[in-house]
């Protein structure tokens, strides 16, 4: 068939600004279906999916039978008219005028995922794949949502963005959990696991800054909510005590999940995500001591024993109490990190606060007020065995003009499992790295 | 001295938002001017540098005299009244009402960077404290500017931001300068140098993708221009070609510069960067091909001969000659990666194309369109005695729905350097990692 003039070219996300013209979307066929005389094409192209309909009568015999052939995934750019269509799945549809077969997947190595039930380990091996499909894309643009919420925070509220190094000489909170890397035979680094000792240094710089990369932790867990690489947002103030934590982080959660749901309610269509939950996501948030969160533990049955640190189990517990995130604070000084600073009133505890997600979803931030004493801080490397070398850098900051500071970090992946409402944090990134899967 | 409310808090950056207001600035001294019985300490709070007056006539003895025995980097708290100063650096100063010392450094053991010269070494070892200077400061502003127009133009182009694996297991281009990690005494991993074999998957999975993280290069060189560690965006679009890539490369840069332009003009004006240079920085781009580069260089007394690369010398004369980044496009297959789609009429050269950066920076963006048949591919693979079987998955894109398609990569350091005009890329980083250099 031939067309006037070229038609311009758009995708399936444009296609309601472009109703009553000729257009033409190139994609992959998600699926076909066959009615009469008419076949319903639906075209993907990665910013969503549109019902094609392609009438026998008004096509070509060979554009038809071509159409007729197509198989999932096969490589297709369609020309034709955008109508609404207050039936078709989205409101609109594409009256196809041409359509042009990039490749067609033969039958004899069809496209191996298919809409029938596949197991998680057939779907992981196939992850360059599977992220085609209707609920993997909607998981993953949510997630770029929630980055991009996050970045916007940061950048309109005043944090420069200082990027940590990946490769560390010391590590953060204990040297079990790290990957050692070789770096060309004269030196051993380690990967991140925190950025938050240079954070501490680069607040010192600029005020208030923030870091956002992968992170590395090799933990032998094989829990849903591990992954040995994942990515993480850090902010750090100057200046700062532990109740600036619990504002930020409390604003920046209510941020991002309201964009999420002003931005990403088809996607959240998509995974069936009880929205009302989400909505319920508002300041103020409960704020509770680690002693009542133990209180409350005990009451609902747990064994836990003030001084105990909470598992996945206790965080579960705790998280499924509350309609929004709750904050605790005040953690045992001795199930936490060197850096921690006292409370003045109780040295026994620390003014660090974890916020748990509701839903089960467990911890999704951690931070507090770090240690600004130098004395104090040279005591806690030694009771912790720490080498003091590797951390003079660290010391500096308490020697040349130390001021109280405080952060926190965000885990990315555990916040999109919770707000997209996902079992395991396995989806939330396109390439997940676990304990025994480092492909594809 | 007692004040009737509790002055606001606010930073250096929003003094001039508050003439005439009571304000308290947190921060420290950067430098202290005495002029009879005037003190001029330089408040320095990471978002700015504010210029403070304390006149021994208006405050208390006891203040007066802690100010003047103010030391370089003790942490303050300066509470005073915002006035327009001409005369000022930057156009306001603070009059002191009250001043509180948070730290005072020792004269025993003082801040380690002075005013006067120091050399690069002794300032990489203190680049925990090195980025409290006003010109490091500048730069890693630049860079934080830098990043957030790389992001909002692929945000606002209809891009999804994609993160690639950190950790993968094959090399995208040769095995020789790979960090290998071992990864739980099960498998070994390597650390990414470029994210762009998962971003053609995820290209077909929504379109337009962009992925933008660390990546790695165990490169055993010390040029000016190389970091083991650095930040690069990379792009990759379905349905795509290399003339895609020309435009979008080529947008992006002009409005990375541009972003810069309007919003650091006072980070430019520290580091003394002919601005005119930046303004020249418009499209269209010249645009030649590898062919004529090499009569360029020839043209220039360079040696080289048609077929071999470019290196940091040719890339330096060639850059050298326009007066805003150039295109070069059609380089030899034989020096390009395996990845590359040959040119159809010249089977001999790649649809890859180079950006440099003018004033002698060298390449910026490297990029191209990707093979999409595949037999080609398999070939290519063969030829370059690649491992079939860890690239199977990397062959599926081209099984299951092909399609031409292109991106590139865009490393940030570099653009920093050229940008902020810097002789070496080791300052637009925070902490950077070398080949003899992981600490601090």
């Amino acid at each position: 068939m031939t067309v006037a003039r070229a038609p311009r070219r758009i995708t399936v996300a444009e296609a309601a600004r472009h109703v009553g013209e000729l257009v033409c979307i190139p994609g992959w066929l998600y699926n076909l279906r066959e009615s009469g005389k008419i076949l319903f094409p639906l075209l993907r192209d990665g910013t969503g999916i549109l019902q094609c309909v392609a009438s026998k009568a008004q096509l070509p015999e060979s554009v038809f039978q071509a159409i007729k052939d197509l198989t999932q995934e096969s490589s297709i750019v369609v020309t034709g008219t955008v109508r609404a269509e207050p039936r078709a799945p989205g409101g609109y549809e594409l009256e196809v005028a041409d359509l042009e077969v990039v490749q067609r997947v033969p039958e004899s190595d069809p496209y191996p995922i298919t809409p029938k039930e596949h197991g998680i380990e057939f779907l992981l091996d196939r992850r360059h794949l599977w992220i085609r499909s209707r609920r993997q894309n909607a998981i993953l643009r949510i997630r770029h949502e929630v980055v991009k919420a996050i970045r916007d925070y940061f950048d309109s509220h005043g944090f420069t963005l200082c990027d940590t190094p990946i490769f560390t000489p010391a590590a953060c909170e204990g040297t079990t959990t790290l990957f050692e890397v070789n770096y060309f035979d004269h030196d051993k680094v380690y990967l991140t696991q925190s950025g938050q000792l240079y954070n501490e240094a680069t607040a010192m710089a600029f005020g208030k800054v923030y870091t956002f990369g992968p992170t590395f932790r090799a933990e032998r867990s094989k829990t849903r909510r591990h992954l040995t690489e994942f990515w993480m947002v850090e902010p750090e103030m100057a200046y700062a005590t532990l109740e600036d934590v619990k504002q930020v982080a409390e604003e920046l959660i209510v941020f991002v999940v309201g964009r999420v749901l002003e931005n990403r309610r088809a996607e959240l269509a998509v995974l069936e995500r009880d929205v009302s939950k989400l909505e319920a996501v508002q300041p103020p948030f409960p704020r509770i001591s680690y002693d009542e969160a133990v209180r409350l533990l005990q009451s609902k049955g747990s064994p836990i024993q003030w001084g105990e640190d909470f598992g996945g189990d206790e965080e579960t517990l705790l998280s499924e109490a509350f309609d929004r995130p709750v904050m605790i604070d005040r953690y045992p000084a001795a199930v936490k990190a060197f850096y921690m600073q006292p409370d003045p009133e109780r040295p026994e505890v620390v003014l660090g606060v974890d916020v748990l997600a509701p839903e089960g979803y467990g911890e999704i931030v951690g931070g507090g007020q770090r240690i600004h004493d130098y004395e104090l801080l040279v005591r806690r490397l030694e009771e912790h065995r720490l080498p003091r070398q590797a951390f003079e850098w660290y010391l500096d900051l308490r020697k040349y003009g130390t001021v109280p500071h405080a952060g926190f970090g965000m885990g990315v992946e555990r916040c999109v499992a919770w707000i997209c409402g996902l079992d395991h944090v396995r989806e939330t990134i396109p390439f997940p790295r676990m304990l025994y899967r480092t492909r594809p």
